[in-house]
């Protein structure tokens, strides 16, 4: 089968069996067309529109899959609770023009005797890592699954996720995987709130709680550009201004580290990055930014 | 780049780099050219010569490649001792008219910060897997690497590896792998010893001594099609042959086993496996057989 579909004739079709996408993929790719392929658990935000937006940008055919992946959730983590919400999606990837919709079901992803798994060692194991084991496994394993059965040209991924965009570039180089990894930056509500769905988790007071996690940031690389570097410093910077927030829990990471390594650092150096990691109130939030 | 390589016109050629043997295979693809690949460590026998036999019959493009891959050795085993003659290998590949030869370097395949590692679970733990901790890993994650450079429509495994085959073939099928694993009868010098490039490791001894291990095999499927289904029965008779065996060492395992899961059975059934792993000296050997 060669697809032959060009920019401007497109409508949006949901796609559900991953034998069919992967037919249609390379019908796709046979008729010599590009895909751009972004990757998703749904319950779509503005960060997501400006990756399909670049993807859009940049290939003939954009997909958008949606899968809220059982296998990167911990036993005590938000699963069940995890924001699904299908119509207002297709009308948002309608609306950013996506052509296709890979929406499988959990036993088309992992069959009974399913099995196999794919692990990026140590930089899965640190940061987030260290506090969601097993995440980064879930999130290595589904994506490799999804590239064979989409098999885009090129992948989008936000920055927001810093930790799982180095582990998906290491896994990519690691296992020859012919898919160009494209990494964009984090999309923020006017008052610097990453964009994220489980900040619909977030109730008034601890959404207005939740802004000083950017704040602190953002206060680090201001002190990071004006000439400090040890460190310790800067992570106190962060944390005087974490610590005001009025709903802040746990603080489970404050780290400046290398940007592809993830190793943390005793002096900041440019290109680094600052990453953190809070509950407020009972929703984890990550979020970091580059020096 | 478009290839367009018709049978009968082929010169053999050797490809080093990952990259470069990924663009030639995508031009093959893309000149409507199938490719068939024979994975291998090398010092070829009439085994692998009969993967290249009938990945010849069934495409139009035959890669073969060479590779030891240290990954699946453990640290006790035979990784320095493994025999490497790649000029015969060579030569070999030429008379049976091989395309390609893919003969990457250590250093190629295993960049100094690698690593990424694909993992099947259960079935890479049981058998060989509880004597050689790590080797399945080993050999998923190469295969994986090697399906990505290579990306055949169809690959070639003996019989010979058993546990190897239905690993892969859970692998392919667990991680939505777009090439199809091929499995070949197990090929027999006269004597009925499972043709392996470790048989060269034999003094002339062992070899006669070795020739017990497909002996024990034949005579429990005999005892099979005669009737006997009770595991424990089956297991005696083998057992009988090997240990008449002069040299034989440790018999690390003899088991009949479903033929896709490999679980221990109580009541042999038409279509399970006899595997059986043991040392004839200093080298492991291992055989099978279908019911």
């Amino acid at each position: 089968m060669t697809i032959n579909k060009f920019k401007g004739t497109r409508m949006l079709e949901v796609i559900h069996s991953p034998e069919d996408m992967f037919k249609l993929s390379r019908g796709i790719r046979k008729g010599g067309n590009s895909i751009g392929f972004v990757p998703t658990m749904g319950y779509l935000h503005q960060g997501h529109i400006s990756l399909i937006d670049r993807a859009r940008k940049e290939n003939d055919i954009v997909v958008v899959s949606i899968f809220v992946n059982p296998l990167q959730f911990g036993k005590n983590e938000d699963l069940d609770r995890y924001p699904r919400d299908f119509e207002r999606d297709y009308s948002l990837c309608k609306d950013a023009k996506v052509d296709y919709i890979f929406y499988p079901s959990y036993s088309d992803m992992y069959p009974e005797d399913f099995n196999t798994y794919v692990e990026v060692k140590e930089l899965s194991e640190i940061l987030c890592g260290a506090f969601r084991p097993g995440h980064f496994r879930g999130v290595t394993t589904v994506v490799l699954k999804l590239f064979n059965i989409v098999s885009p040209d090129r992948a989008y991924f936000g920055k927001k996720d810093y930790q799982q965009l180095q582990i998906i570039k290491r896994m990519v180089k690691d296992l020859n995987i012919p898919v160009e990894i494209v990494a964009c930056p984090t999309v923020r509500e006017p008052d610097g709130l990453a964009m994220s769905s489980r900040n619909r988790y977030l109730s008034p007071e601890e959404r207005l709680s939740a802004t000083y996690i950017s704040k602190a940031l953002f206060k680090i690389k201001d002190a990071f550009d004006r000439g400090a570097s040890e460190v310790w410093r800067l992570k106190e910077v962060g944390l005087d201004v974490l610590n005001k927030a009025p709903l802040i829990g746990e603080i489970q990471y404050l780290e400046v580290v290398h940007p592809e390594n993830l190793k943390s650092r005793e002096y900041a150096q440019k290109g680094d990055v600052v990453a953190v990691a809070v509950f407020i109130g009972n929703t984890r939030l990550i979020d970091n930014i580059e020096l």
